[in-house]
């Protein structure tokens, strides 16, 4: 597919999957535990288990790596370390399984406390995990994860355990399921919210072809907040196929003020405390649900009868019946920590035949078995981009970003905040604490965010729509229809753009320059530092005539992280010369433009002077500081972290409509490279992708010529 | 912000709202109706009217143009006569608007019977369009559509009477509710489901600026379907914030096979039979009620208690609690045909305070006074810009898509099709009947569709995703994160791409190229004819290691309609020299093409000869082709009916990085200009694009310099 970089010479490099990851077998295990056959309380059949395709990358290691009998800091795991594929779990009895699920998470606490990522969300589905994998028949059975966080047992469990150190790194595990990267992750979880749609059309695609696997798909409370979990559940209880969907409700409000009392969230999907209520429309479900207690009615062992209590909803508090109106069976709530009942819901559940879709409620605690890990880490976020790693005490763009905003909101009585995501960025909580009541966070619901905002600023104020670049495209519609095509003026702060480190590719904002700057009354900025972020937030605050955004990178600030200095407004459509030269400009946009003076000084070091200019703007573009480089240069190279389509897209088109192209100047392009970008360090991200300052001096140095010097740069 | 084509010479007219849009009086009132003033039962007063500010489309004309004593085949309107503003509705007793309703009835049958446009959705509303004018004082109290079809006769009442018989015609009024149009039009309505979210922003702005004004909000239970719908409501239970939200429930089932029996139709939202029950969360509006009750003891005349029955839950039948489950205090249902019951519940609901957000569940017929129009009517579509113009009996490219797929999918079994949007386009139904299990209908939950499809896909089958473009907004981001990324095989047929005419820039599809060709691993094409159409499915068949996509036009088809060929794969990244020439190079990509020929054989006339080349594939590119191209030819002009950032952002990075711009080639592209276009016919708009054959060869006989001959070529 990468037609158009045909001759890229210093573009990127490729990257694929499938690569031998590891250099030696010894880094794979180097965080592996040993473990004590003698505790075992069993002997496992190991030669019964059925192998199940994997594959390259985690079939290169096996579960118990055989490194001696010491002991290293953490519990010891035996029931682990015989654990390869679910498929032994089969046989374990529901103590065994306990035990497990505690060593799984004492596994989960070794591993993550030293990668300074959160991970308390996956201790809190250790016993859900277990039992799922207990009852069902992964990979043939389809196991669906809304949230990549929460996966990490279900990693563990599914032979990537002794890659778990590598989470997130380059080369590594990815920090959410992959189908790329294991047979037992039935789909790919990444922005949340998809594992009901997904899983609905394996349900229906294994109707029709006659199949009988079964379809789970697990959600959490913090994706329920999106409107296509209700479009999914409204279509599952119409087209009426068997799957199951979990809702792991952790009982996390996104709004504190709702927590006070009975903890009751502000979206029904994820406080649900429900009742089984009779309804006509789901006369065949209360038939089932018959069956189910008469074949209870002769059970052998009496926790089976909870089901019984569970599907009359005599344990479940009065509350929604929300699911049963979109039409699936309501089973709940069960302990999710309670291995006994959740054991026994989901055999039941996994029983049924042609029962159309089942929701089971299984209420969590993050906190729970989570004691022994340090403090103050932060809930989870794995689905918010913004979100810093643990730890980090540097100052970032979206520090500044609302530092700026707080300023100016106490000047300007109209300035409003809203904000979408699965969680608040902890910088967001100084404008919401300053002015609670101009601040809102709708949780993951981009498109209304945006047609919110859209509304706020028809009532008269002047909104500020906080979205990182990812989930903008969940909101893109209502960004054309609601803004841009209304001309409503509000304001986009897009934060997370461009590549996003450890997080990898489902949340990197690669696409915002491309498909924001298309749009005819968008006017579109990027700062190429956090001085420029605060301008560009006071430029926002002026243009009140049609809809603004700007894009900012989720990295630490560039500077010191001094004091914020007072936001100047620009002048709409105005770059800057940054440093003059001759030989080649170098126009970049965003924080690139930080790149390309590292490219000039390079070049500087090689006789080469470079002009660099910020263009601050992607659209309007400054045509005139275009025409002065293609005035003064004979080479012009313009430099974004984005996709094709953006900023290069528009810089071209208006050198070949103006006749700069026919000879007067040679343009290049560099950018992201036509591929996803792996989840790496930020600057391995880079690298790979071809951005850096080294790589933009090469282009330069082979536009000029000067191949050797090119090539010995790369080195 | 149209800095990128300063040197567009032929490439499009500027276009402004504000323009005179009518070259004379007289055609405005070609089709009005003379009144008779003695039919009156009453003298309105009309001095005491206050004059709201009105946009200049609106202001040039008056509600009662004086024609004189005649009749017209069309029944008298002796009411709506007397009605410029809604403020005239205040004193109307419920018998005069009854009669009110009635004569909009009438007045809407006798404009749009001769337009064979869809209207029966604004017939349905005549009533509670009348009851919301009489107690609500808009352009004060915001008023919300979330269905252009549903706005006719607010139109009629909002000083735009004398205009609807311009609707959707070029310079006319448009089909759907805009701010550039008139203050009564609070906010732009096209894609449906984003009234509420809007309203919400209004009434949270009113709040916080402590002004008093109402916000409705009217939604159709065809745009329940949509997630921003639950996300608007949820979060609107959430802040709590007055707002009315008005279900106009018409009981129109997009699944027939639930309209059986009880009518119930898939969407919880949209069948609603809902009555209203005790819930802890809910006590507020219980109080509320009760306020309401104790004020209805005291009333002074009867149909006051209706209100008290529709709040306790007396009328509505059993059934749903998902607007309370939302957090929304639900009223209904009420009769939306009975002017007495609609004014008498709008009037209590309007002096609530601090109520929160209410729902008025409305149910209207939308047979309900179309007795007297034309039999075979299609349903509602005006959300659909697949939807064909009512009586057209030309063959589409939908027609020829579906025609195509049925051959495929009786020789592949794996096929199956997956439709979102609001009604079905008939053609699909031609798919549907042959086969019905291989065949989905989601409704308007675009990001169901597409996570669905791709859930089908890995389940084993070969779903082809039929979403229109301008709809495919919506499920971007699930185009990026569950197929692309994921290099699931899902095929995309993008229907209405491009300029879709008389439905206007709401639902034009102008910006697919660009979003969909940056996305690394997706095939994008689009084919130049109806043929091609058909390969490109039996090449989308083949493809089943990535996403592909390809969009076609809503236009009727190029060649005569005759017998369907049988498809033949294409070469992936192949295009297709069509006209050898040697002076100039036309690159078209899509239908555009056929443009290329037109130009083509004008240039023929003027003794230049072009090459005509269809590129096929956006990506990958044809990269051989154009290096034939730049090596035969010194101009290459790439032709697209797309915004910026799509086939000639990929051609010009080809050509760039290729060094074919380095003084090899003079590269110029043909696209849509950076605004919106406004309705009109498909002709017109190609006309203001510049797109037309004419302005392809302009820009060429310009690129040879000869200017004159190419000014004279657009007199």
């Amino acid at each position: 597919m990468a037609s158009s970089s045909c001759q890229c010479l210093f573009g990127h490099k490729s990257f694929f999957h499938g690569d031998s990851r590891f250099q030696s077998k010894t880094d794979l295990f180097s965080s592996m535990q040993p473990f004590k056959r003698n505790t075992l309380e069993f002997i496992m059949n190991r030669n019964s288990v059925t192998t199940y395709p994997q594959k390259s990358l985690c079939s290169q290691v096996a579960a118990q790596p055989d490194l001696g009998e010491f002991f290293w800091e953490k519990d010891p795991t035996p029931l682990l370390d015989m654990v390869d594929t679910p498929i032994q779990l089969k046989n374990l009895s529901n103590k065994e399984l306990k035990q497990l699920a505690s060593e799984i998470r004492s596994e989960i606490s070794f591993i993550m406390s030293n990668a300074h990522k959160p991970y308390k969300a996956s201790l809190s589905v250790a016993e859900l995990t277990v039992a799922i994998h207990h009852v069902f028949h992964a990979p043939m059975d389809k196991i669906l994860w809304d949230d990549g966080e929460q996966t990490y047992a279900h990693k563990i469990l599914t032979g990537r355990r002794a890659l778990m150190h590598t989470l997130k790194q380059k080369k590594g595990l990815s920090g959410f399921t992959s189908r790329a990267e294991s047979d037992y992750d039935a789909f790919g979880a990444g922005h949340g919210c998809n594992s009901i749609s997904a899983g609905l059309g394996m349900a229906v695609a294994r109707d029709i072809q006659g199949k009988k696997n079964r379809v789970v798909a697990i959600i959490s409370n913090l994706t329920t907040m999106a409107g296509q979990v209700y479009e999914a559940m409204s279509n599952a209880g119409y087209l009426d196929s068997n799957m199951i969907v979990i809702l792991n409700d952790s009982r996390h409000s996104l709004h504190p003020k709702l927590d006070d009392g009975s903890k009751m969230a502000i979206n029904p999907l994820s406080s649900s405390l429900t009742k089984l209520q009779s309804s006509r429309s789901f006369r065949r479900f209360r038939e089932a649900a018959k069956g189910i207690t008469k074949r209870i009615g002769k059970a052998v062992h009496e926790l089976a009868a909870k089901v019984d209590e569970y599907t009359r909803g005599m344990i479940g508090p009065l509350g929604a019946t929300l699911f049963e109106e979109l039409g699936l069976y309501y089973i709940g709530p069960v302990d999710g920590h309670n291995i006994d009942d959740l054991v026994c819901v989901l055999n039941e559940v996994a029983s049924l035949d042609s029962t159309g879709p089942v929701l089971v409620h299984v209420i969590t605690e993050d906190e729970k078995g989570s004691e022994s890990t340090e403090e103050g880490t932060p809930k989870s976020c794995s689905l918010v981009s913004d979100c810093r790693s643990i730890k980090s005490n540097l100052r970032t763009f979206n520090d500044v970003l609302v530092e700026a905003l707080v300023e100016e909101a106490e000047r300007d009585k109209s300035i409003v905040v809203v904000h979408a995501g699965a969680g608040l960025d902890p910088s967001l909580k100084f404008f919401q604490s300053r002015f609670p009541d101009r601040f809102f966070d709708v949780g993951m619901a981009e498109q209304h965010a945006i047609t919110f905002s859209a509304g706020l600023s028809c009532g008269g104020m002047k909104p500020f729509c906080i979205i990182p670049s990812t989930f903008l495209q969940r909101g893109y519609d209502q960004v054309i229809e609601d803004v841009d095509l209304q001309k409503v003026p509000v304001r986009f702060a897009i934060s997370s753009a461009g590549l996003v480190g450890s997080e990898g590719p489902t949340q990197s904002g690669i696409f915002d320059i491309a498909f924001m700057a298309c749009l005819p009354n968008m006017i579109v900025m990027a700062p190429s530092d956090e001085d420029e972020l605060v301008d560009m937030v006071a430029t926002a605050v002026l243009v009140d005539d049609r809809p603004i955004c700007f894009r900012y990178p989720r990295i630490a600030l560039f500077g010191n992280g001094g004091p914020l200095r007072n936001g100047t407004p620009l002048e709409i459509g105005k770059g800057e010369i940054l440093v003059e030269g001759k030989h080649v400009a170098l126009l970049g946009y965003g924080v690139m433009v930080q790149n390309c003076i590292k490219a000039q000084s390079l070049l500087a070091s090689l006789g080469i002077e470079v002009t660099v200019a910020s263009a601050r703007f992607c659209k309007p573009l400054d045509i005139e500081l275009i025409r002065e480089l293609c005035q003064d240069h004979q080479f012009l190279i313009t430099v974004e972290e984005g996709t094709i389509g953006g900023f290069g897209a528009h810089v071209s088109q208006f050198l070949a409509l103006d006749g700069l192209l026919d000879g007067r100047v040679m343009w290049r392009p560099v950018l992201l490279p036509d591929n996803y970008i792996e989840h790496a360090s930020p600057r391995e991200q880079l690298d790979i992708a071809g951005l850096t300052g080294h790589h933009i001096a090469a282009t330069a140095l082979s536009l000029l010529g000067r191949y050797r010097e090119a090539f010995s740069l790369m080195q």
